[in-house]
């Protein structure tokens, strides 16, 4: 199989290259495309990269929809948000199949999709798109065409809530609230001051308090679980570290349910899924525990007092937030086993 | 003036001695205290305090209450909970006045602080107690002889919400949620398997999710502001950076307030108040930005979508969350400026 | 083949286990062995690990030599100097082959060892024992029943100076100077006020700065290579990173040697080697660029004024210094290709 | 008196600022420059200002000569290499005295200058300007107009070095090595690849390895010391921190000299200088001991088995290596305490 990424020269393309590297199944990237990297090799960019695969031997390429078609089977898009629907009818007309870790596909209502980001050039695809988010819709995504790769912020969020939701358990009347925060590759691999090391280090910052895009992404899969819709208190916030997302969320039960009742419910929700860890009674999650791998940790903290359910869910943002993530749906749309190229544990410390 | 600091081997004790070697009226530190670092040259364990004051000539004593009291006109206890409550009483009756940074003294009813931390074998002295929170206090802190010096986590989180609740905001019945991270300073100065560098560093983890114990001193003061009893929910974090805690505080009002009307509410709130400095809308504070100073930075955001008004207040853990209120508290008994010895900027980057 | 991993509860011991689980021989660890944590599960100790291959059926056993050598035929040894010179002869003599990460057999000359180190209880076993750096003794590796695994600064510091020294190139009488940075997972898993969070993040400092430990096993090896011996002038320093050694070494050249004949003979002395990168002209190595994988990278600066070469060499401590070098011996062992296990590039950022 | 700071939009302009707020003369700031960010009042740059002097009152101007001579008294300039020499004859002329911060005044010989930086269009000046070291130039720098501040990197070498090659210890035909660790701050404020922080946190690298700037600079003192001509190799690194430089400095004494015996002449030499702190017998620096502070510390670690001394010297870059040096020269051109605005003892941690 060849394989072709698109945008490669960001974060989320180094961590699939890096992630393809050990796939069993020895999946060749053919093509790998930057505008701002155009003509130079690969691992001058990255010089990580050198010595694995054939990685010594790619250059960056324009990202022409025409001529790449006929150059892979299989597309991984990692460009910014409105670049994957100029490019994803062409590939998928060629016959390609495409994961897009863009926002572009994951919202299925276009004006939705257009009241938060930006005009929708491919809106006929929306209803075609699987969320991949394999605990949800694996079978779905085994079939897909266009698999639209979740956000980081909203896959912790997602899986920290979906058996509680399921379950029916939501209080209504009764805000939703996810307070998260951040590592600082979330802002993507770039030049800017904000992200700078001696702007972001030794510091902890809120930010797009109100308003952060990534909020109908879960809304939506949120609202589907609950069954009605159900509107999201939303809070980012950046921590000085490289990877990792740590959601901290917070529900009112419509009922009495022990802590323990509640685990069973999660454990069974989550039994066959290999890359969710429901964790035991008074486990803090940490982000540390999930660094460079695909899990997701999940712990559960009922506060009597308050009457509060606390849910902390932990992922990488890069690996399971969207690479790794990605690397799974191709897996589930190839007929491999979910976690082929996903074995490795957390790299810690 | 003679000084004493009793458990001055801990971060909050080398903040105090940072932060007096400035102050303008050149109070002199006759005295400090260290079970374990007794007979040990105050700037053999502290070297950066070399060269500053009379440092060079102070050695580590062992904290013997019989002794000190006339060693000195004012001390600082620095040590751990439990310690103050056992010096206090004998320094007080020798005539000496005492700003205490652990919690012996910031919870006025014994049992509830019997409930939360351990047997409190002074609890005469709880009504005398002044909370040190010079915003709301300074009057009483101006004649107090003993001052309660408040914690970290609550300096930030009272200050975040007087304004609100003072004004009668607060709609009843919903939850009070404050969702904090902390520097890993914290956690005080000492040798444990999780603060150190390879597991706190590039992670991100809650911790007490559940029963934190500054909650009752939290709700103490929050319920007063109030003017009913309230239940405070409190998730805390740990982030990688030495200093630095932001709270990130979600509060549903009982009417329709605007952001810009807030905005006046707390900056009237706070208007004589040198070191609340209340941001101007959209400002997303960061811990960064009062790393070093006794600055307590806030900002409102106003979640239309969600009724939830965000409060995002941040302050440096051991300057304004600990030696520098106190400092402050000790200009006001001692009728200088509050600002006095704290007058400069945070240290950024 | 059954593996037992002795002293598993530190960062080398959870480093070869992160690397075992994507190992596509897929070798079966039957054996964790820790005094201190004696009796508890592997992924409650290392939470990172639970969900990767058999590691949650594992715990922690003491390590009793009698037991352990009827429990696995191939025993990595990650016990802190001293402990493997009293298990590995019983180990031996049952028929296991080992792997030892400590200093143990390291040194041949037991006076130096004993100079440097303490008292040798398995000296007949030196002379034995392979140093397993694969660069320089792959073939003796593949056929030993003991590795002396090298310690991280060595690891930098030979593979930087080999192929200059094979060459001959060394002025005789000028110093070797060698001056490394190292993350602090260098000074292994426990608690420390040394190597708290709050000590050691955002500074750097000299530690051992005359007579550090690993002096005496680098000299071994550069002298062979030299062919006479050779004296260094080693300073390690602390880097608030978690992974990494980068050394920058100081040596003049005997002749006129332009950088481009160095590079060629480096390329040409490591051209088969899968885990030197010698890197081009101007090329500056950092320590992201191996963090997590078994790569060394190599670049070569010539100071004209100085008439100095400077060569500088990163790796990875935990990887290439020591549990991922491990896994190569372990392969070359087992007949299986150097590289297996270790093929994921370095996790960046 | 009335201060002007050129280029006041650095992380160099932003601590003198920081330093100004806490000066016990009270010098008022009537001028801030910055061309990016002309017209934005001071304290939206830099909110950790705000509420500190008069900051909250001033906005940053375009750096126009011929307006900025009569607004005040006293020049900093904090801006990059090339445009102090544009701007210091005007403001000089206008009777304004000066220190500058940038290399354009600190290298004697033009012909040098322009060779390492470019060409110099004030050399007039240069004869005039006084190198800014205040322990080798105190009484020159009392009664200059024009100070050169010295450059981070070469205050540190130059402190470490100073009482060795005055003393005449240093043998000839042998190299002198300065292997130097610099915190991310070294690099400025801005927007680049290179030091965002995903790039720059948890590694370690070493960068222009061969031909840095502040080469020249560092040679010329030490020569002046040394009497002689003296070539360094000097090799830079990047730390994952915000502030700090530790120079490992290695020389060959030309006649056996004890540790005891360098150190009591070290001490000698820096005698009555408040702010390089020689440290005794086996103290290893680190950066977090002089964070944010003036002091230079010092420490000598003689290696009898390659018979090279070994000086480790830590400052703060940013502080020490810029704009705490620039108030201390403030402080003598102006017949103040060298230590007044600068007493309080480093942030730590």
């Amino acid at each position: 199989m060849n394989i072709g990424i698109i945008g490669a020269t960001g974060y989320t393309g180094a961590e699939l290259l890096r992630l393809l590297a050990g796939h069993p199944a020895r999946p060749r990237v053919t093509l790998v495309t930057s505008r701002q990297d155009e003509g130079r090799a690969l691992t001058e960019v990255f010089p990580a990269l050198s010595g694995a695969a054939n990685y010594d031997s790619l250059k960056f390429e324009a990202p022409e929809a025409a001529q790449m078609a006929g150059r892979a089977d299989f597309f991984f898009m990692a460009a910014p948000h409105g670049a994957a629907m100029g490019l994803a009818p062409a590939l998928l007309s060629a016959g390609a199949r495409v994961v897009d870790l863009s926002a572009d596909f994951r919202i299925t209502d276009a004006a939705v999709f257009e009241e938060w980001y930006q005009p929708h050039s491919a809106a006929g695809l929306l209803s075609e798109a699987v969320y991949g988010l394999p605990e949800l819709y694996a079978a779905r995504i085994a079939k897909a065409r266009l698999v639209a790769n979740p956000g980081c912020y909203p896959t912790s969020i997602i899986l920290g809530l979906a058996p509680f939701l399921r379950a029916g358990l939501l209080a209504e009347d009764r805000p939703v609230i996810a307070d998260s925060a951040s590592g600082v590759t979330g802002a993507g691999r770039g030049a800017s001051l904000g992200t700078s090391f001696c702007e972001a280090a030794d510091s902890f910052k809120a930010y797009k308090v109100v308003g952060h895009r990534h909020t109908p992404e879960i809304e939506q899969e949120l609202s589907k679980l609950h069954g009605r819709p159900l509107t999201l208190a939303f809070t980012p916030h950046l921590a000085p570290m490289n990877r990792g997302i740590l959601s901290t969320i917070y529900v009112t039960p419509n009922r009495d349910v022990g802590p323990d009742e509640l685990r069973a419910l999660y454990r069974d929700f989550y039994r066959d899924k290999p890359f969710v860890r429901v964790r035991p009674q008074g486990f803090e999650p940490q982000t540390s525990e999930v660094r460079g791998g695909n899990f997701c940790d999940v712990s559960l903290f009922w506060d009597k007092r308050t009457r509060l359910l606390k849910i902390v869910a932990a992922i990488d943002n890069l690996c399971r937030g969207a690479s790794g993530q990605a690397v799974a749906n191709f897996n589930l749309m190839n007929a491999f086993a979910e976690g082929d190229g996903l074995a490795l544990p957390a790299l810690r410390p």
